[in-house]
This record gives structure tokens, sequence and C-alpha cells, in this order.
């Protein structure tokens, strides 16, 4: 990994591991596990180890895994798949103002087709309070979908007390657990979970495949409609390479979460108190406590995220400005705006986040070059304060 | 590749110079064409030249292609997402009864969605006529599909002209052409398709990736909601290796479809010959003009095609019965069956495809070892004339 990599919940590197799982299924191993005749075996014991692998790594059965494209499609299903099955029920969702694009789209889908969905506020942390879901749940409600963790603040959320919650009330629960993959443990067999959308490429697997758990006795209609793969659920043929590198990537992370978390979370630390404590004007997005222990988003008061993010690009190091998918819009985050940060200072937030190859470097070069590029370009700013022509450029005149 | 593989059809190895381009996209060039800084480049970068690929190999405009998880997921969204932009305009669509599940199936969903569909009936060779089609378009038909061609009795079917009757009615015309990918040339700037569905691992790409082409000004609705990649109409982080594995699979189709077909056909004729004059009771399954020179679908008397395939498997020869998708049903192919042959007959077709790596050492081995199996199994044969249980056991008794 170069140095100054710093912008993992973007994108991550395939573990080697895994891509050396992978390719023999892409060559020699190629075969439909729906033939009948030997060339079918490898490709079906493959997909069926690597099923095991996935169900291990979040304590469920292999039965309850289903395989989709990856955690946008797995999104989809639950809530549509859920949406539409219990339709009949009640039309009514609950979820939460921070959630993931790929939960926020198919939901606003589902208004379009006559649901209603309530979308819990958040405080100035991005928690979401359990009280106010379950305030929010009435009789026609049908599904409860509150995310994990945010992977862009770093809030990790109180889905268990919530998903308990919706138990207590006979509604099911879904939670996106994308964010908290990297770095918190997952574990159906304990949480009071229903649905469950898990992502291959945010554990260091292959693009393109992901999986929703559906706890035993829940029914969702599916999305992908066809040769009646995955149990009917999901059809299409099965991506055997990208499933067997989700499998690899999933038993290493059972087996190197701890590990990961241990190397993580110092270096993240400094990373985080460096920046607090070395430059004037900076405050930490999200909670200090209760955070993803890989993630730091910091706001550096009267600088475009932009600019920042450009400067810092330069001298090597790549982080992220707001969400990855919000990123290129250069839309302010409707996190940070939803947590109660202003439109300007939410355009000033840098996300950094820490994978399985940071290492010091990383947190030493940031630490090096941050500081001189955050003078340098407050110097430019027209949000610097005090500055005759920046109120004239914001509208404040002279009126205050 | 193993001597005696003929079952291209259900399952391909990945062409050895796809697995080079795509390796480096999953380990170095890891980044999210949606970030900001410079990692973001080479991802964006081989995103745009997969797509010119694409679109280069089937005379598309880059803007006309968009990736999906593959052709069942293409397919869903041509028909879902034009019924459902369509649906004010009316809920009748045209289709036939030898597509491939992936299309029949969400039509099926269309229908318990309130949606009319006709499925036109074939000849005795699969060809669905096209007047047939012509007189099944009605005021309110709002999409008629036809596929290229059928992968299993290998007719190519007169899409073009069906797609010029639909043009004339003002009709929206889907074709899925994954069958004819491996043998047939496409070329969307000649004909008369507005929706073509595309798949990688037809043409030795990789799974897990497919593409719908859309024709400049024709509108579909998204199935998979989220981040908004590929201008809205499916979302979710783009599988850069997989999409740069189908551009390079595509870049290769196109330069060699012709090369291709020169090696497969004479291979797939002395193969089809031989075992149409050297054992007797055996019938062409479809055509033998306008057909899929890397297919031969053999119908044998007197055998069901199970214990053909497992025994021709013991000798190393790898084919499958039927589709391959309803082979581990042992239902009978409802494409012979379509055809008009008997439910009996159906079940003892041999469907032979042809590829990339195949050789005439393959042929050599089939009709070296196929003459003693089928001698050896219609002697056990329950379905053998003449025989008095026979009779019995099929119920037919003395009253004939």
């Amino acid at each position: 990994m170069e140095k100054g990599y710093l912008d993992y919940q973007s994108g991550m590197p395939v573990d080697p591991r895994v891509v050396e799982a992978m390719t023999p299924y892409m060559m020699e191993h190629f075969g439909n596990p729906a033939v009948l005749h030997s060339v079918g075996d490898s490709a079906r014991e493959a997909l069926e180890a690597a099923r095991a692998h996935v169900a291990g790594y979040v304590g469920a059965d292999p039965a309850e895994i289903v395989f989709t494209s990856g955690a946008t499609e797995a999104n989809n299903m639950a809530l549509k798949g859920a949406a539409m099955k219990l339709a009949k029920k009640g039309k009514h969702v609950v979820s939460t103002v921070v959630e993931h694009r790929s939960v926020i789209t198919p939901l606003k889908f589902l208004e379009r087709e006559g649901f209603e969905v309530t979308y819990v506020p958040v405080d100035r942390d991005a928690f979401v309070d359990p009280k106010a879901v379950e305030g929010a749940i009435r009789d026609d409600t049908i599904l409860v979908s509150v995310m994990m963790a945010n992977g862009e603040v770093g809030t990790i959320e109180p889905a268990a007390q919530i998903g308990g919650i919706a138990k207590a009330k006979g509604v099911l629960f879904h939670t996106d657990a994308v964010a908290a993959q990297p770095s918190v443990p997952i574990d159906v067999s304990t949480l009071p979970f229903d649905l469950v959308t898990l992502s291959s490429n945010d554990i260091y697997g292959p693009k393109g495949v992901g999986a929703l758990y559906i706890r035993k006795g829940v029914r969702v209609e599916a999305l992908v409609h066809g040769g009646g793969q995955e149990r009917g659920l999901r059809s299409g043929t099965e991506n055997i390479p990208g499933i067997v590198g989700f499998g690899k990537a999933a038993e290493l992370m059972k087996a190197e979460l701890e590990s990961d978390v241990a190397r993580m979370k110092p270096l993240r630390d400094r990373l985080m108190d460096g920046i607090l404590e070395g430059i004037a004007d900076t405050t930490l997005n999200g909670p200090r406590d209760r955070r993803l222990p890989h993630n730091a988003n910091i706001r550096i008061a009267y600088i475009e995220g932009e600019s920042l993010l450009l400067a810092l690009d330069m001298e090597g190091v790549k982080v992220s400005s707001g969400s990855a998918c919000s990123a290129k819009t250069l839309e302010p985050s409707y996190v940070q705006l939803a947590m109660g940060i202003k439109h300007e200072e939410a355009h000033g937030s840098l996300q950094f986040t820490f994978g399985r190859w940071s290492t010091d470097d990383d947190v030493d070069l940031v630490l090096a070059v941050l500081p001189g590029i955050v003078e340098r370009l407050r110097k430019m700013s027209a949000l610097r304060p005090g500055m005759e022509y920046d109120k004239e450029s914001f509208g404040h005149g002279h009126d205050h």
C-alpha cells in the first residue's frame, strides 16, 4: 500500500490471500454449479464452503446467507423485498436520516410505490435515539432499518437495542452492517437482527459480491428473477470466483478482526489527537466513544474540504471529504447536515479511514503536511473570519 | 482445457488474457471511481475504457452501455424497467415460449403485477415466426422481447426482422443476445434493437458482470437503487476488476469471433455428422441452417439423457442434457417440449457446445466412446421398443 492512503472506506485493495483463493476458480475450476457432470462438483463445493465461511463470520447458519452482487443490492433486496412481502400487513417503514444512500434511495422508491417512511433524526453526534425509533413504530409498521454504524462520521448506532425494540413490537428489523464490518464484530446468534446487509469489498474481498443474512423464518421477495439460484431468492449464474473470494475474506476477517483493530485504533487515535491538538479550530465530527475504531472525521474551520483534499493528494495523502458517494457531487454531506452542522462547516471536513495495511508512516505523513496546508489555505480562504470581503461574499454585509 | 469438455454454454473458463488484465485492479488499482483524489483516476479511466470496449464490441456508443451484475440482472432490468416506465402507456408484452429463464421469470413477475404477456409459440425447429409476433402486437403492447438465439437447441431467431416489425409499430424491442455472443456478431448500429442483454462470462470474461445496451433516447426504470452510479441506472460501487475483465473479453471477442467460428464450426459439424450418421435413431434438435455454429443438440432415442450424461462423464466427456438451468431438476426441457418434441424424447437429448479451446481431440473422444455407451444403455433401457415389459412399464398394456 502506498504511504498516505487513509481512505479505506472508499476503496480497499483485495487481500492478496483472497486473490490467490479466487484465481483457480476463474480458470481451472470454472464450472457451473447447476450442471450434472463432475465439472460442476468443485463449483458446488466451493459455493457451499464460501457460504459456510460467510455464515461463520457473522454467527449465522449457512442456509441464512443469500449471495448478491454487493451490499447495494442486498439493501435493495432487504427493503423492497420485505416491503413487498409484507405490504398486505402494512405500508409503513421506520428508518433514519443518516442511512447510506443504498438504503435511502430504495426507501424513496418505496415512497413512490405508496409506502410511508419515517426518517428518525439524529443528535449532534449522529446517534439515533432508540426511544425515537420506538415512538415512530405504528400498528402498520412492517420494517425498521437502522445501520450498525455510520461509516462517514464513525458513530456506532445502538442497533442491538433498536433491534430489541422492533422484536418486542413484532416488527422486522434490518441493519446495514457494511460500515461496521472492518472493525466491529457481528454476531447474529446473539443480536436481534432479522436482515443484515454484508459487503465483501469492505473486508478486503472482491467487489461485485455481497450477501443478505435472512434469519430463518423471515421471508422476503426476490428482486432479481431467473434460473432460481440461491433458493429462488437471487437468480443468475453464481459468481463463483467472487463468492470464493468473499468466503476467504470473511474467514480472514473473523480471524483477524481483533488484531486489525488493535493495530488500527492507536494509529487512528494518534492521528485524531495530533490534528485536534496541533491545529487550531478543528473539531471531531461524531462521538469520541462508541466510535468506529478505524475512523476519524475532522472538521477544519474556514476551509473547503475539496481544496484541502486536493492539496493533501499532491502530498500523497488520500482521504475523503464527506461520504464517498457524495464526494463527486461537491454537495455538503447530508449526514453532517442532519447532525446540525452548518452548511459551510460541513464543507470543511476530512474523513480518514484506516485499514489492514495502515502504518505509522501514514499518520506521520498527515501530521507532517496537514498543518502547513491548513495554514496556507486559511490565508487564501474566503471563509476566514474578520476579513471585510469575506462577510460581503457570504452576504452578511454590514447588518451585524 | 481438459479433453472432452463440450459444455461451454454451461460454463466457460475466463480467458487467461482477461485474468491478467483484471488482477492489477484488485490489488494496486483498487480505487473507487467516486473519490476526488488521484487513486480514483485509474478506476475512472479503467471503467470508461471498458465501457468503450463493450460498446465497440456491439457497435454502440459508450453512453448506451450500462454495466450490471450479469445477464440475468440485465434481462430483469430491461423487462421490468421498461414495463414500469411504460405502464401508463399500456400493460401488454409480447415474448416467446423459448426464452431463457431469466426472461421468462421476470415476465411471470410482471404478470403477477398486472401486466399481460403473450408468449408466441415456435415451430419444430424452435423458430419464432415474425408474422406471429406481428399478430400478437396490440394497441397496448409496450415491449417485444425475443432472443437472438436459443442456446439450448441452437436456433438463430429472426430477431432483426422481428425488431423491425416492433419498430414499425412503435413498440420497444428487447433481445437477449447471450446465447448468440460466442459465435454471432452483434451490431446495434445496423440492427433495430432498443435493449440488448449482454453477458461477460459467455465471451470468456468474468462472472458477476454483464451489461444492458440501452439505445439513446430509450428510458427504463432502475432496478437497483443507491449511490446513483451508472447515471442512476445501476447503483452500487462499480465492480472495476470485473468490468475491466468484461472490457478485455469484449475486445478479444470482437477481434477473434471470426477465427473462433472458423475453428469451432468444422469441429461441431464433424461431431454432429459423426453421431447422426454413426448411431442409429439419433435426430438433430433444432435447425441445420440458421444454427449457432458452436452448438449441436442431438436426441438419442430410447435413452434417458441423464444416464447418458453420467456415463459420458465417466469417460471424460462433459456435456449437458437440456438447458443448464433445468439440468439439475431432471425436468424435460421446456424448449424441446415447446418444439413439439415428446416428453420421453426430450429426456434423451445431449447438448454439445464448443468454445475457444475446443479441439479435434474433444470430437475424437466423443465419437470414440458414445456409440458404445449408447449401445450399452439401450440394452438396459426400459424405453427400448419391442420388449414386452417396456410396454407394460409405460402403461400401454395390451390395449393397442
